[in-house]
């Protein structure tokens, strides 16, 4: 018998109890030990718990409980879970997170100080949700020179955006769709602005090339700009939009790291992916293009995940694996001005064509229903982020308005 | 630094030994150690290879060097693989095959020597070539209740079907065609036959059911009577034919496991895996529908997955894991005749929907460009195999033809 505690009792950590008590007769096959929940820590009074009498308020109850080798955080947000999983892990007891926040912002330390203790620190759940990602990043693919992640890594904007493409949805009616069927929280801002996807891209970005990717250093851009005239260019082009993190590693060994709204081709397998269900492309040397896809997020998903990390600490205690990344300073990432990048451009004017041509040469333009005539769509050449950046003043200077653009991306 | 010996040099043993030196020093990091092949065994000669010196002819060598502590088995088919890997697992050496016929035929036998001997059998490239899929299945999805496994396994007869659907072609013109790329055998039989998907849905049914599947138990359908008109009343019906194994576990505990064709809706993630690529969905009662995409074949995608469980033995060597399943008499699969389907039917003759009706009721009926006056093509009833092939036999009876019948599937 293994005794856990768990720290955090809201979706996620009800769900972890939930799925270890009702799967525990596959657990005990799968592990050989049966895993006992000790203790939940959380503020909050829970009275009408069956799990009444493992209920406590302070952290040292299970930071001193020698009896205690593995603690899951499901707390959310830096601190105190910061504070708490560097104490657990520095008292010899492996820590398992779904907190993706904090691998974001701590985990080179954290996995670290995980060393020097020879204990755990995993995160499976921090990405991905019920998709395992993590574990056949560094394990599963560990022959491979990983080039490339791209994903899309947001259950609810990717919920949003089917949505609007779908059933031609405003971004506004879809968000409070979202809202209204849990997916989206009151302030919506972690995933419309992005900031959710920035944290998996710098946590799959960490691990993939071996350098810790700050979430504060990648260009974030979320889907709060994105309209139905876009969508529909989208499709006129043979794709979709989707939020896509994505990070590559150049040949001089620099980072490129963003996320963004991209256009996607129809016949690709990220296309595909719709409503809260999340997907990630892995390109590698030896293995190609790899997709993981599935449930991004919700409470039995995310805690399954949790638990199967569980599951695989109790079955090897005190292995410390190759789940690693050196700190940085941050600067790893390259200025995105360097990226290549091929755009979507919806524009408003008089000439604007005329203007088009003289600055971008031939381009393909798009077409919608009911386009007015002055609104002009177009694709521009593959050109560096910067040079673009220059042209697209250029044209503004012109008196064309830029109403929108979008990456295009080829996965 | 760790020796290992590898059996059988064709195009995934050599594609094994140069992902070896080729990535020596991301192994290293990875793994802390590094791997050298100190013997590679082939009967033939390779006087040109840059590895002259580590050939060997007589499996002995290896077997009595106790240096040799993982041995890597790509020779393929059942004899004399079986004796070679049961051999080096009594020696105390962890073997890690690619062998899917070795798996599918004695795998619970093999994984219970190896437990016996405190080593690991490990066959991650057996299924699904590079995707990751036999460490997520036992590992990362622990924590779940897997109920139900279809994938697209056969990247052979993945890329016939596509080049029909896509291209026109006619089944003998696809595979003229794949086997001038090198995609199938001179004789095609175990991909065209589905011998080869039956085998990797054995393997994973035995994995997520925990009961060995024996092919000889499973009903298995090729793809060779497939025609252009079976693809163009798919694509009336809103999908696409696929080359379907799977595997599910009903409530009193009995499995269901069957490979043949399948009508897969457009919209389905399976539908849009194409080519030689392949695509594994897995539901589980905690993480909802997983799926597993990526290149299941070819020289370095296998590879790769031989490597990444070399790697693995040497990080935590001894380590016996949750890999494993026991024997079964055979009597673990259901009969398919109890199996509830749906069927697409395309058949002739005249007065054919009268005849159709007085039988299975009202239907769908299917339409083609250029269909003749007396075909007819329809969907049946959602009803047990067994009732619907009577049914079948009622029709044939009344005087129609039925020219081709195909399951259909909800994934």
């Amino acid at each position: 018998m293994v005794n856990i505690a768990v720290m955090g009792y809201g979706v996620v950590g009800s769900g972890v109890v939930e799925v270890i008590y009702k799967n525990r007769e596959s657990i005990l096959k799968k592990c050989g030990k049966i895993i006992d929940v000790k203790y939940i820590l959380d503020l909050k009074d829970f009275p009408n718990s069956p799990y009444q009498e493992k209920f406590v308020k302070d952290f040292n109850v299970i930071l001193n409980d020698d009896d205690i080798s593995v603690v899951v955080e499901v707390m959310g947000g830096i601190e105190p879970a910061f504070t708490f999983v560097d104490a657990c892990l520095k008292r010899g007891k492996s820590v398992v997170s779904s907190n993706k926040e904090l691998v974001a912002a701590k985990g080179a330390q954290l996995l670290k100080t995980a060393r020097q203790n020879n204990v755990n620190f995993f995160f499976e759940a921090s990405v991905g949700g019920g998709i395992p990602i993590i574990r056949p990043l560094h394990q599963c693919l560990a022959a491979n020179q990983i080039y490339e992640i791209a994903g899309i890594l947001n259950g609810t904007t990717n919920f949003i955006l089917t949505k609007m493409i779908k059933e031609g949805m405003s971004f506004d009616s879809a968000l409070k769709l979202a809202q209204e069927l849990g997916y989206a929280e009151r302030n919506p801002s972690a995933d419309v602005d992005g900031h959710d996807a920035c944290r998996k891209i710098c946590i799959l970005a960490s691990l993939a090339f071996g350098s810790h990717v700050y979430p504060q250093n990648v260009h974030t851009e979320g889907i709060t700009a994105i309209t139905l005239e876009d969508v529909a260019y989208a499709e006129d082009w043979g794709g979709v939009i989707k939020l896509i993190g994505r990070a590559n590693k150049t040949e001089d060994g620099k980072l490129q790291v963003m996320v963004s709204p991209a256009f996607i081709q129809n016949d690709s397998q990220l296309a595909n992916v719709n409503d809260v269900f999340n997907g990630i492309l892995v390109r590698g040397d030896t293995t190609g293009d790899v997709v993981f896809y599935g449930k991004g997020a919700g409470k039995l998903p995310t805690a399954s995940a949790v638990v199967a990390d569980v599951i695989e600490e109790v079955k090897s205690p005190g292995t410390v694996r190759s789940l690693r990344w050196e700190d940085s300073t941050g600067n790893n990432v390259e200025d995105t001005a360097t990226y290549q990048a091929q755009m979507y451009v919806r524009a408003q004017g008089q000439k604007a064509k005329k203007e088009i041509e003289a600055i971008f040469g031939e381009v393909w333009y798009l077409a919608r229903q009911n386009q007015p005539l002055d609104e002009v769509a177009f694709v521009t050449p593959l050109l560096k982020e910067g040079e673009l950046n220059h042209q697209f003043q250029q044209l503004e200077a012109a008196g064309v308005s830029i109403l929108a653009k979008i990456r295009i991306l080829d996965y």
